[in-house]
């Protein structure tokens, strides 16, 4: 491991870089200990790790990874550390090709599979926190569309603990999505309101019959698009009680998938 | 209405003032059309309105507040606004005392009642986040509890869309609050691991049978206080099947929350 003594050194220069533009040469960096260890356990390649020696001390997480490991002050660490308390390591990763990859996906008919879209969430902390919640339910499939934010933005791979690296994540145009989800014979389950369509209570809804469901949600603001309550298979909506008229999206997620998930595995 | 033109003026001093200190002469202020009519609608009282002519348009809902509003330039503004999308109105409010007043409260027999307890909570917007959802399930008493931020927090305000002003809201400490809840003989239900106490599985747990029941949420990094644990009449989890162990924390409330609305008024 070297050490690095200047912040003018070309290697924290190119850190600097990657911090300040988005999909430099298709990288990015992750900060903190469990992140670190959510991106090598998901696959992805470190290209350069930055430790700083007071504060770092799990040397066993990166020993097969020594040759580019580089020793870095608390000063210079102070400066590129976007976090306290993230145990002392930045490192930069290789991006994975998402893109149009979802065709050679074929979701068996004989299992039950739950499907998560998100399309146009636009605040990284309600995508990280709903990844979170991805991983939590064994959502193995999540499908971006619309998206307003850099998919490795910090704040994701923060909220969503590192289950970014984890999950198998798709980036795919609306269309495509619908195309693949007929051919595969997956039932849409969306919020939201359609003119002829009924929407139907949560809890009057029953999921434990069907096998493949895919559930969308939409943005903050405008909640899915209008090409998603076309194609829906049922519009739900969670009973609400009180002055305002919807939760938080992470949170809405949180109970409808957590109420697929009580229907499947705890409902007699 | 009068105009102020310029940001020396001292009655935008003052709110350059109060925007930078905490709990400054007990004033905090309110940015935004929603949470300014919130504030109204839980009786709170405006001191000073500060509107942009430029983008304000709801002046039938300041009607009643003419001699204490005052009209402000896009400059001046754009100086002080702290959101975009606000509607173009910050307002002063005067703090109400919620300190030491939940022995007054007595809790009915008859009537099944649910309240939340949030312990030590550190994030803003997820205080603001579990505002909302107590407001989505109606629950009328919230108690606060090692508190680490203002309670009139600018992100607590917005992210509970205001639903801080219309709940009734009690800041107390934890021996205070145990005392109130068995003389009202509330059952305390809890997150967490306790050595001598069974965890219980949420979706185990029978919460029709009970009619009064307080939940308690503890702080993102410790989780709630021992004495919670050791007061619990039921611990219970959310069962996880990912690589993370916890979810966030307002996701967890909204989840459990929901499961008991789910037992109480959808459950054959």
């Amino acid at each position: 491991m070297k050490k690095i003594h200047s912040i003018q050194n070309t290697k924290i220069k190119d850190l600097i870089k990657i911090y300040n533009k988005k999909n430099y040469m298709n990288i990015f960096f992750v900060e903190g200990i469990k992140e670190f260890e959510m991106a090598v356990k998901g696959n992805y390649f470190p290209i350069r790790i930055f430790i700083c020696e007071k504060i770092f001390h799990k040397y066993n997480m990166i020993q097969s990874f020594h040759s580019i490991t580089f020793l870095i002050s608390m000063k210079i660490f102070k400066k590129l550390a976007y976090r306290e308390n993230s145990g002392g390591i930045i490192a930069l990763f290789k991006e994975k090709k998402y893109m149009n990859q979802l065709k050679s996906i074929k979701i068996d008919n004989r299992n039950s599979s739950l499907i998560l879209i998100l399309d146009g969430i636009e605040k990284p902390g309600n995508i990280g926190a709903m990844l979170r919640i991805a991983d939590a339910a064994n959502i193995h499939i999540i499908i971006l569309c619309n998206m307003k934010t850099y998919v490795y933005n910090s704040n994701i791979i923060r909220c969503s603990l590192g289950s970014i690296f984890t999950r198998n994540i798709f980036i795919e145009k609306i269309e495509s999505i619908i195309y693949w989800l007929q051919n595969n014979k997956i039932k849409i389950i969306t919020t939201g309101f359609h003119k002829y369509k009924k929407t139907m209570n949560l809890y009057h809804t029953k999921f434990s019959q069907t096998n493949k469901i895919a559930v969308v949600f939409g943005s903050e603001n405008k909640g899915v698009s209008n090409i998603w309550l076309k194609y829906a298979d049922q519009i739900i909506t969670i009973p609400m009680f009180g002055n305002i008229d919807s939760l938080n999206v992470s949170n809405a997620m949180s109970i409808i998938i957590y109420e697929i998930i009580r229907q499947k595995n705890y409902a007699k």
